[in-house]
């Protein structure tokens, strides 16, 4: 889907990573908790609006962002979620979660505090990326 | 797993509507929106750590509950998300939102408002879930 447009929400407070099989691979650029988001490449704003196929991919990557966080940050829960008030194109949270983050135990979402990463940080985040979806990752 | 038990808080907040394949299926006691919990009957917290077979059949129920909750319920938009900040056990919310809504277009967690469901309307909901799921639902 060559077509594919991020939404102007996603773009302006989320760094985009790269691309998986089925998803972009973003991350809020909000260095206080280790908070990616998966954008299916669809206009479906649903996941029940996916074929079997396109969920199967999009559970594939969630399971492989999940080890990811867990391994490479101090995390001691998943927040996983698909909630698209705001911002209606589908998309998906997961978020690694500890007792002394800014927020714990409350939700990420509405919150308002953030710290911007650095370019290393960054590049760091994607060089372990790479390790663990290997040539998914692009 | 006969010895599965749940929660003390999901078992205060909620009511328990059945049971499915490999969960439990709650409906938290709030009918300001609907706001229904599964329950894998497990004690992993994490859906990474569901085997495949089980994450199948977790993403089968989440599939069914949200046509559910589409169809019987005004709905634009569902929310799904597995937190577990609070209440360790691994459980997945399926929240039916609407732009009335009493906390839209913010998140359902966290929130206090209540409004307790009527024992007719329970009746109500189990019925209609009995014709969606079938005899996956006892």
């Amino acid at each position: 889907m060559n077509s594919f447009e991020l939404d102007p929400r996603l773009e302006k407070d989320c760094l985009v990573l790269g691309r998986l099989d089925i998803s972009m691979l973003l991350l809020m650029n909000n260095a206080l908790v280790p908070w990616f988001i998966l954008v299916p490449r669809t206009y479906k704003t649903e996941i029940i609006d996916l074929s079997e196929a396109e969920q199967a991919s999009l559970l594939e990557e969630i399971n492989i962002l999940s080890a990811f966080i867990k391994s490479n940050f101090e995390v001691t829960k998943l927040n996983t979620a698909s909630i698209g008030n705001i911002v209606g194109q589908l998309h998906v949270h997961v978020v690694g979660r500890h007792p002394s983050d800014y927020c714990w135990p409350g939700v990420v979402w509405g919150t308002k505090e953030r710290k911007k990463y650095t370019d290393t940080q960054v590049s760091e985040i994607i060089v372990a990326l790479k390790q663990q979806f290997g040539n998914k990752f692009i």
